[in-house]
């Protein structure tokens, strides 16, 4: 039972106060990390000998490093190893050593935790390495899966509404900003829920926040966990070297399969900038040409609107539009979320980008339809475009799943996300929503509601079949000021104009995704993930309330800043979609994001378009993002194909469709996973991956066991 | 007479010597410039005023710059201007500005002279400024232009021999390395070669190169050019950060063009390597599926050709194929050449990248036949591929346009190059060719031939009509430690089996390049342009060499180590294409190409892609290098655009087609010769570049005024 009570630290919660005071202030946990930022690629050798007799004295609390049985898998080629021989404490005193053992191990029960509870993934290495420090059997039943919607088989309709489950008589309600399921209605005014569906415990919650919040800011910690990261760094540099050609030749022999035709995902794009500038012009211009006189506004013509715009969509041209970030954008999100108006206007917009409107939001279904033909043509190609709802109103679920059901936006090549902007303060300062809580009862109430009664609502039981996840979306360097703790109005009772903090909007996404979660699996159908754009900028708090709530993140640049998460995001393998030309234009210069160095030190990452419309010129954005980072990182083949294979795994692919493109044992960890006659990725360089993660997992253990 | 014998200066031959003597060593004049290798961005206003009172004191010196009138054009939009007032000395001594000015004076002449004499380009601006500063009237007719074959008129063939010139009775004859020609055999007895037909003088040509070698390496020039360089560069950033909105606003206004339908060519690529590499697997895979049982070599079918190589093409894949340029390639100009050889195998590279094999070419004519349909199809993309001419033996030429004929390899898109590689040395090891003269005789006599007979080799003539210039080619790291001077072996008598000097092959391919043109416009055919790559690596002299003889050249890198050279490049306004891709495979990071700086200072780049096959990803290779160049340097659309036009001005299109493409007064300098409807370059930028010249041009006659 591990969400069960637990009493709350007083002390964490101080420190964790302490913490958000200085990051309210934008300055204190930067500088206190700063001494971090030189770069420093010494070999390892070096770096890690240096240390090696440091506590040669110390007889009682010397530790010798029991070096793993290097694991030998059939398919795996030889390859040069880095093995670090003799005695060893990492840089820093055994003391800080097992402290930030503790705390680390702590950190990833946590996420572990919260994962199992919502159907989301956890990596089983890292389980079964928390196991053995525990003294427990691990038990692979342990470990959860979410469920996706296989594609429809040879004649099947995706939208055929026969195999909806019947419909109960079970009654959805939300309680302190979460909603419950009871039998009845009676027993949900006595809220005595169904059995066999935990809720996540909000005090737990907030102490396990509190606790991360402490770890994270812990100076033993930081400085282990920033040795490690450096040593995954220089370990990977070492591993290029000297296996490199090696890995090449795997892949040469490889018959079939290279870069162009292994399966990549864009991870993380919105479906209202998913076609690029130029395909938005020309869909303008056809649009125009082919049916001019249609109402397409509630009062006037097409072409009273272009005349009203004062502009002819003839002489349109890609710099008109003014849908491209330009350098104006960078640090300017505000400008930047001014650029999805084409010509700067919102009745374009809304005719073209919208699903609500005079023409049911058909342009813009056709228009998504053409990407997605586009993918088709392509082929390897698949992407996840995130559609908005609200919470404005209750009804934005059934004309959003009836627009995708009347134009039939199905494809193949498209799963579906939902983003939830958080602009809470908007919708109340005019008076859309009395409190937070109703903005949440309307994002969610329906999906329970359809959950329980298919029938009742057919066409969104079809849409939500077809959902993956929910993303949270907004600008992040906006700060609420709101810190998130026990002493936090309930989402009921939070009905001033101000928007609540990241983390409030993160958590009740959280909690009410689980128990979705939890009431879709009981029934047997599609469960969601939650994957919030985190990271991007901002505090470093939200990658924290990611580590804690999230099966995959969006950005992430912000792990930059925070040693201890980006250690952890490591050990708990977190997908981390990256999207460094969309940084370019707002955020982060090229040639400095950290994607390079992520993927250095074994983080999961992919790659991600975000916004066409906005970042990118050529036809295939997807390969022009992957070809830019290839060129500008030099990139190997190997890079690419490991990168195209976390984007697979990071997906809301179906199991049948991971099966298809990554290999029958895809679920497996290290070489043994990996088909390479499916990805192209060298079984090299993932039993390098494999073993440099059980080598760290294994020190924790070591740091644990003199306990 | 411009060409006339001059004293060869002993002074200047020693310092050209020394200077030789230390790039021979890789130093000295590295070294030398080092101290204005930092960055420094100072507004213009601190940087000029500083200086300003410098020379207060001293009246008799004290110049003051008489303000150039600012032109008013009808069509361009007010702009912020950026001017310097007050008496100004541009940071250097009145006896330094003056010695600069007369050395940047002579040097420009130098180029004038040479450009004129081979009918290559000269910018108007200067020339008109290089009159005003001798007191003599300006004339038009002293301008020369290169001619081009125009496009095939609807219906019209472009194979057609009918309209060929008749027969002459001429005859060609080489003598000291370069083809001469002559009434009749007698003439050519007693070397009385036809009137009115200029040879470039071989002493004065050296006494010129003396004088440049002295001048770049001169201390008041460098300090000079380099703060004329420095401030051209903060000039720009001013103007941009004034002008930004404004040059948007023009090209937002301008109807139906923008950058995806603006012309761009690719200036520079061989054809060897024009397919991207997946185009180039999809075409093996298919010929091979399609006619798997033809005879391809010699004795064996494609089949048994396969099968010696252990290798089934159902199986190959981007990676066996290993075309792609990879870190490996870094600084390995060897590495590089090899990755030409598919799956590493010359037998591969004959089949499918040769003109001459045993299918005559035929599977190279269709991958380029499909390289100019992609072209076609995306429209308003054109590119200049370069075929090789050896100079192994005189048949070469027929060969090579026996299969131009053959397989109709003709598009509008594409126009011809000849690249000739620096590689007599390999040639002579094996005694192919008796002396250096020979390979010059067997590169150019048969286009004599052609132009004086051309019924006599009708197809060669055909060819000749869609050839726009001449490439000098190969690794210009490679020194060969020879210098070029008057004591330099004749071509006849250059019988050892070291390589001469880049300097001796420019020289000896722009003497002979200069006869053929004169010949050729006397016939009324079209003339060749003469386009080395230059300073993509090696000594700074191949820079000078081609400042002298090139009408405009491709790589350019090493501009940065001559701030002399590039000065001068800037004021003779000479084309420069540009592959930072290529580049980053080979010689230099991307992030560290100087395309950005060179474009900002107002040389002429455009952007190539050189060889598609090593270094792009995407199906559109042009595409992609501007998407990375437009995405890692932040360019504007802008920006963009002009690079375009410059791409188009800089190549071998024809007159009708520029017109075509850029407007009607192309010929014009300054934004009356643009026309923005096409070009998409707002007429400020326009304005802002011919000012700029203008104000460069009219300190250096104001720096002769004094004598």
């Amino acid at each position: 039972l591990p969400y069960k009570k637990r009493e709350t630290d007083e002390h964490m919660r101080a420190i964790a106060e302490e913490v958000f005071a200085s990051e309210t202030k934008g300055e204190g946990v930067r500088d206190e990390i700063s001494m971090f930022e030189e770069q420093d690629d010494c070999p390892i050798l070096k770096q890690e000998m240096a240390y090696h007799l440091h506590t040669e004295e110390d007889t009682e609390k010397r530790w010798v490093l029991v070096l793993l049985d290097t694991p030998t898998y059939l398919e795996v080629p030889d390859f040069q190893r880095v093995a670090i021989i003799g005695d060893y404490a990492s840089g820093v005193t055994m003391d800080d050593f097992e402290l930030s053992c503790k705390g680390v191990y702590r950190a990833l029960t946590i996420r572990e935790k919260y994962m199992r509870l919502a159907y989301q993934r956890f990596p089983l290495t890292t389980s079964q390495y928390l196991r053995d420090i525990e003294g427990e059997p691990f038990k692979p039943e342990h470990s959860v899966q979410p469920v996706f919607t296989s594609p429809p088989k040879e004649g099947e309709d995706p939208f055929n509404t026969k195999c909806l489950p019947e419909n109960l008589s079970w009654v959805a309600r939300m309680k302190d900003g979460v909603i419950y399921v009871y039998k009845d209605a009676a027993k949900a005014d006595q809220h005595k829920p169904i059995e066999n569906m935990p809720t996540p415990h909000y005090e737990t919650f907030i102490d396990d926040m509190n606790f991360l919040i402490a770890l994270i800011a812990q100076g033993p910690t930081k400085t282990y966990s920033h040795r490690r990261l450096k040593f995954l760094m220089s370990k990977f540099n070492v591993h290029e070297m000297l296996n490199e050609m090696e890995e090449m030749k795997e892949l040469k022999l490889n018959p079939h399969r290279d870069f162009y035709n292994c399966r990549k995902v864009d991870t993380h794009i919105h479906a209202a900038a998913c076609m690029n500038q130029k395909h938005l012009l020309r869909f303008i211009k056809k649009s125009y040409r082919v049916d001019a006189d249609r109402v397409v506004q509630n009062i006037k013509g097409k072409d009273e609107l272009f005349a009203n715009l004062n502009l002819h969509p003839y002489d349109l041209t890609v710099d008109s539009l003014d849908v491209h970030a330009g350098r104006q954008t960078f640090q300017r999100f505000d400008k930047f979320n001014a650029k999805y108006n084409p010509v700067g206007a919102s009745e374009l917009r809304d005719l073209y980008m919208k699903t609500e409107n005079h023409i049911d939001g058909e342009y813009f279904a056709r228009i998504i339809k053409e990407v997605a033909s586009d993918l088709e043509d392509a082929r390897y190609q698949y992407a996840e475009p995130r559609l908005s709802i609200y919470g404005c109103n209750p009804n934005e679920w059934t004309k959003l799943s009836g627009w995708f059901n009347k134009h039939r936006v199905f494809s193949p090549q498209l799963k579906w996300m939902i983003q939830v902007p958080r602009i809470y303060d908007i919708f109340r300062g005019r008076n859309f929503v009395p409190h937070f809580g109703k903005m949440l009862e309307n994002i969610f109430l329906p999906i329970f509601q359809a959950t329980i009664e298919p029938h009742t609502n057919p066409e969104l039981s079809i849409f939500l079949k077809h959902v993956t996840g929910f993303d949270s979306v907004d600008d992040e360097s906006k700060h609420s000021g709101h810190m998130f703790c026990t002493k936090s109005p309930k989402p009921e009772e939070w009905d001033i104009v101000k928007n609540p903090s990241y983390t409030y909007y993160i958590y009740y996404m959280y909690a009410n995704i689980t128990m979705i979660n939890q009431l879709r699996k009981a029934r047997g159908m599609n469960t969601f993930q939650f994957r919030p754009h985190c990271g991007e900028a901002g505090a470093v708090t939200h990658l924290l309330a990611s580590f804690m709530t999230a099966d995959n993140i969006s950005h992430g640049l912000n792990l930059k800043k925070s040693p201890v998460l980006q250690y952890l995001y490591f050990l708990a393998q977190i997908p981390i979609a990256m999207s460094p030309l969309s940084n370019n234009s707002l955020f982060l210069e090229y040639a400095k994001n950290p994607i390079l160095e992520f993927l250095k030190k074994g983080l999961i990452v992919s790659l991600s378009t975000d916004d066409p419309m906005q970042f990118h010129y050529t036809k295939e954005p997807l390969m022009e993002e992957y070809a830019i980072a290839a060129q500008v990182f030099k990139l190997s083949t190997c890079d690419m194909c490991e990168i195209s294979r976390n984007s697979v795994l990071q997906s809301g692919l179906s199991d049948e469709e991971k099966t298809h493109f990554l290999g029958a044992d895809y679920l497996k960890e290290g070489p043994e996973g990996n088909d390479i006659r499916k990805t192209n990725v060298a079984q090299i360089r993932m039993a390098y991956r494999y073993e440099t993660l059980c080598y760290e997992l294994n020190l924790i253990k070591e740091g644990l066991k003199t306990d």
